[in-house]
């Protein structure tokens, strides 16, 4: 297995990600072959989905207002994060952990006011794994080949401290390996039977791109055998089956 | 980045894994080069300190009998499980939650019934930080270089579906890559100023050791710029900063 970083130029809104990467392919002289993985940190797909917004154009509403009091936030970035969020999962001095609109569990909604310019924070890409989904196609009707896409982000989590690599949209590949009746060495029953692939690519991938901060937003996976389908959404737990919810 | 996964010989109590990889380095070709990082997956280091109990041989406490009741549950594994572990997290049916005796807040306290004989279950390695740190010097003496070891384990997790990699012991590394203080593309603060680089590597080994079932229960990794000081426990959060506790 083999990941090669791959530099764009900065991302605006409108840009076209699978031409720019196939480009930045060419340019490098890398050789996509069928079943890699293209792996795009979630910062250049919001940010060509122009999901950056002025926080001055951002009026809280008074349940924001009443959040941003006890979590001691702006108030203008907890009414982006209410608006981003279909529930809030806890709260305290400066966190608010929420389940975000597509579903993911993680600080802020995802809301990053990192690698944007001052006064803009940015949002989590819209849809995801439609996103992985529309690059992917793209990327294989040019070079006629079968890729996976992931998009990336970094989440911290309970029990263990520093950041991880999550996919956040997927496409063209087995994103959780179902193991469930294989066997081991032994002949017996594999214990742990499904494997959040997607997401260990995704932390991979995290330790080229440098969570997307040093210019690095794209990644090339090779040697791997996971094309198939499956999208980032089969990662997400659902409420009723988390035992810490 | 390039990861290459190394075959052992089946390990045995005993059985000298510093000593086992140089020579399977040997064998396949594989040069290694400052920097480099060799990743175990945990079940040789247990089978290596003899971690396998005979579940004949173990006598299930009151405690253990209540608690196998409420959670469905082998009584002698749920002995272990107590026995491996310093607090109950969470329990509830067929699942034990507990922070281990090295602090890992895992189901069944890590312990493994696939890949070892029928009534047999295996324990994690003992003390892994030290298990790392004894192998890594074993083979820097041998082949006069600087590397780090990571020791891996594959978790479940709150929210989100399917196993990922998890550094249950470390050393010669930074395993979390503090950046707080350093600034983006734009001169402004990083967001997430600390990535767990041991835990990246853990998952990122997992896609070529099969989570050490494919009988690939060693992986190399090359082409990162990790080796300092650093052990796995710097990854665990302690409890009273922990949000789900």
């Amino acid at each position: 297995m083999e990941i090669i970083g791959l530099k764009l130029p900065l991302i605006k809104e409108g840009d076209d990600l699978a031409e720019l990467i196939l480009r930045a392919l060419d340019r490098s002289g890398i050789t996509l072959e069928d079943d890699d993985i293209v792996l795009i940190t979630e910062k250049i797909v919001s940010k060509s989905q122009g999901r950056l917004v002025d926080l001055k154009t951002v009026i809280p509403s008074e349940e924001a207002v009443a959040l941003a009091d006890t979590t001691e936030k702006d108030p203008c970035i907890v009414e982006l994060i209410l608006w981003e969020s279909r529930e809030i999962v806890l709260t305290g001095p400066n966190f608010i952990i929420t389940e975000t609109v597509d579903g993911f569990v993680c600080a802020n909604a995802g809301i990053d006011a990192s690698n944007v310019e001052e006064g803009t924070v940015k949002l989590l890409p819209s849809d995801p794994d439609r996103a992985a989904e529309e690059i992917r196609q793209k990327i294989e009707k040019t070079l006629g080949k079968r890729f996976g896409v992931v998009i990336s982000d970094s989440f911290g989590r309970p029990f263990r401290t520093g950041s991880v690599g999550v996919a956040i949209g997927a496409s063209g590949l087995t994103t959780l390996w179902d193991r469930r009746g294989e066997t081991d060495l032994y002949g017996r029953e594999l214990e742990n039977t499904r494997v959040a692939v997607a997401d260990c690519i995704a932390s991979a991938a995290n330790l080229v791109t440098g969570d997307g901060s040093e210019g690095i937003p794209v990644a090339v996976i090779k040697g791997l055998k996971f094309t198939g389908v499956g999208q980032a959404s089969d990662l997400i737990r659902p409420k009723e089956e988390d035992l810490f919810r």
